[in-house]
């Protein structure tokens, strides 16, 4: 597959994290060529936090986790690629009981520290066997330095791996945090969207960590769109093995919960962009910027009614400044707006204001500012200090040829 | 423009009503060699009804038609295509007024009476003295046989008019109501959607008509949607000119109400689904039928979730089964869904019941089905009796090919 032309120009190197060890293999549940299972085993003490999606039709790994999360502790990941065992109904609650056995056993752990996800094909029976005879195979081949491997195996219409890796300092103490993260179609704000995973030697009560992981979600996986629509399996995990050597952080005020909570939050938001970047037939990165709302949740669904608008979709894919849309798209949003108050820009150029277009409006410039890949798009609406940023992606042609054929 | 492969085989004759007559002529506006301005006048006394976009950044024309719908009465019609003066400030405001003074002069009528609708790009003034211009010459030429020109004169993309005709028999006399309608984009449910109008010979008090059209309404138009982008435009009108002779239907249970409004209903869903089968791109005219829901509203949303579904309707335009994207669409919605108790049918074949792939699925079956051009998704959430019914089109590469050079 010829990656997104916004894919990155390079791959960070992740570093080993004290207490984590990953493996990757190929169980042929539906790609051969490439790995697609993953296996991670945590230190003992490892918490965990996370976030799944809140669609009423999940997935039986996503229940799992659901039911698993309170318990906080994370010492077990399994992820497999091609097959999502979304509506599989019981069969599919069986695959899953065996994948978190058979990977409790040979891990020695509490099957409730055992966290599993699924992504692919919605609705076909997943053939568990072939994951648990695999994972036996991977056990015996851990190691701290698989994170691209790791990587590579989450992903399915991906056209690039998408990681990122940071270091925070915790009172004089250095700790890492390193994620991976797949898209790239289904994907839809309100929830974790799709899959990612994050791992570090920051050492936090599970309740800490659940309070920072969500922070940042809200600030960065919540903040995507590409198509609109919301995945079942949307899964966001975060393991925390404590082995950085700074005391523990209980809460929010504790020492170092901010300086991790922005560090998350700056690694959640690179991967979330890169999920936009791969957006299924992505050419264009479009950052909406709404200020002057109603208030925070107003911009945020303004925001998102312009991120999901098909007509605006395209007008970017075609190079168009077509600010008219942004209108109607502010217009159907429900939020409150004053159509004589509005401000639109695109890049930077002032396109509309005071209900009409701006009589020096540029309309070459903007036209040269679309016919980039990183588009910025700008409402004011000039009610209320409300606002919020959304990244999108473009709709194409490539969207269509994709997801026509999907199954096939 | 090649015709939708959804077009009818053949377009009706629209007979004369008493009491209206029509003119469409070229202003230049945006296109030529076609009409681009449609003036009706209405015999005195004839009620008005109407439904109206619900977006906060609504265009001038139906700001005013806001103002004066209260009023009931009905005596003049004036609609261009090309230019929809929506986002044009006071400029648009003015505009609006200088077409309605001077409609209302030539056909010696009171402002209030005068409604107005316009249909295109947005954000750009609009010409409105190339308009008053030519209204001076199409109140020369009004006739009561220029049904197909009226209802040429206000398209813009669609590749199709779209005309229909129903008569209804009232207390045994006949009468007639006739309609035009244009798409294609910007189509989207909980509104009037784009401009359609309707005339007729009944006898109906104006909140009485006013009844009857926003039911028939609820169950026609605001039941499509092409790509859930809501126009700043929409506009729906009923002027009735009470010249078929029976007793005036002040209310509900006055005899012929139902008859009429049945009537009514019939013709609007008939537009209404000739609006989706000249969806920007459509080659699937896609019918969802949502049954078993906690109530109407529930499975309304549901419905709409599926019909705007990206995924869902690239799926259908690859003529792919694909029911797990449907399952997806309905655990997006945020109705109440259980997993387990969930029926999906294509076109009658049951492709998964009780939470799973149904075993004796045909997918070869569901494929034919999927390789035609009208596609029936059935979806039972199996926990009440809420019911719906949404149209739509598929997503395919056209709607990409129109939307992104709109303006160009």
């Amino acid at each position: 597959m010829t990656p997104s032309p916004l894919a990155p120009k390079s791959y960070p190197t992740l570093p080993a994290i004290d207490g984590v060890k990953l493996a990757a293999g190929n169980a042929g549940i539906r790609y051969t060529g490439r790995p697609d299972v993953l296996l991670v085993e945590c230190a003992p003490g490892t918490a965990v936090a996370g976030v799944l999606t809140r669609s009423l039709t999940a997935s039986a790994s996503v229940l799992k986790c659901r039911e698993y999360l309170p318990g906080g502790e994370g010492r077990v990941l399994v992820v497999n690629a091609g097959n999502s065992n979304a509506f599989t109904g019981k069969a599919g609650d069986a695959s899953v009981a065996r994948i978190i056995g058979a990977a409790a056993t040979l891990a020695a752990v509490p099957q409730h520290t055992v966290f599993t996800s699924s992504t692919g094909v919605i609705g076909q029976k997943l053939d568990d066997a072939k994951i648990t005879a695999l994972l036996n195979t991977l056990h015996g081949q851990l190691s701290d330095t698989a994170w691209s491997e790791a990587a590579a195996a989450i992903l399915t219409t991906d056209t690039f791996p998408k990681r990122a890796t940071v270091t925070v300092n915790i009172g004089g103490i250095a700790a890492t945090i390193n994620g991976f993260a797949k898209g790239s179609g289904m994907i839809a704000p309100d929830m974790a969207t799709m899959l990612a995973y994050f791992f570090t030697d920051a050492n936090l009560a599970p309740a800490a960590l659940q309070k920072a992981f969500e922070a940042a979600n809200a600030a960065s996986f919540n903040c995507i769109t590409v198509d609109g629509d919301t995945s079942t399996s949307d899964t966001a995990l975060i393991f925390a093995t404590g082995k950085a050597g700074h005391p523990k952080i209980h809460s929010e005020s504790d020492s170092g919960y901010t300086e991790f909570q922005q560090a998350l939050q700056r690694i959640m938001t690179e991967l979330a962009q890169q999920v936009v970047k791969d957006g299924e037939g992505a050419s264009k990165f479009v950052t909406i910027t709404v200020t002057g709302a109603e208030h925070d949740a107003a911009a945020r669904r303004i925001a998102m009614s312009i991120a999901n608008s098909p007509l605006v979709k395209t007008a970017i894919s075609g190079g168009d400044a077509n600010w008219g849309r942004v209108v109607m798209a502010v217009g159907k949003a429900g939020e409150k707006a004053d159509r004589d108050l509005l401000t639109i820009t695109f890049g930077g150029q002032v396109a509309a204001k005071e209900g009409q277009l701006n009589p020096e409006y540029n309309d070459e410039a903007a036209t040269r500012h679309l016919a980039g890949q990183h588009i910025d798009i700008g409402v004011d609406i000039g009610i209320g200090a409300g606002k919020s940023v959304v990244w999108t992606c473009d709709l194409t042609h490539g969207y269509i040829d994709i997801n026509g054929s999907y199954r096939t």
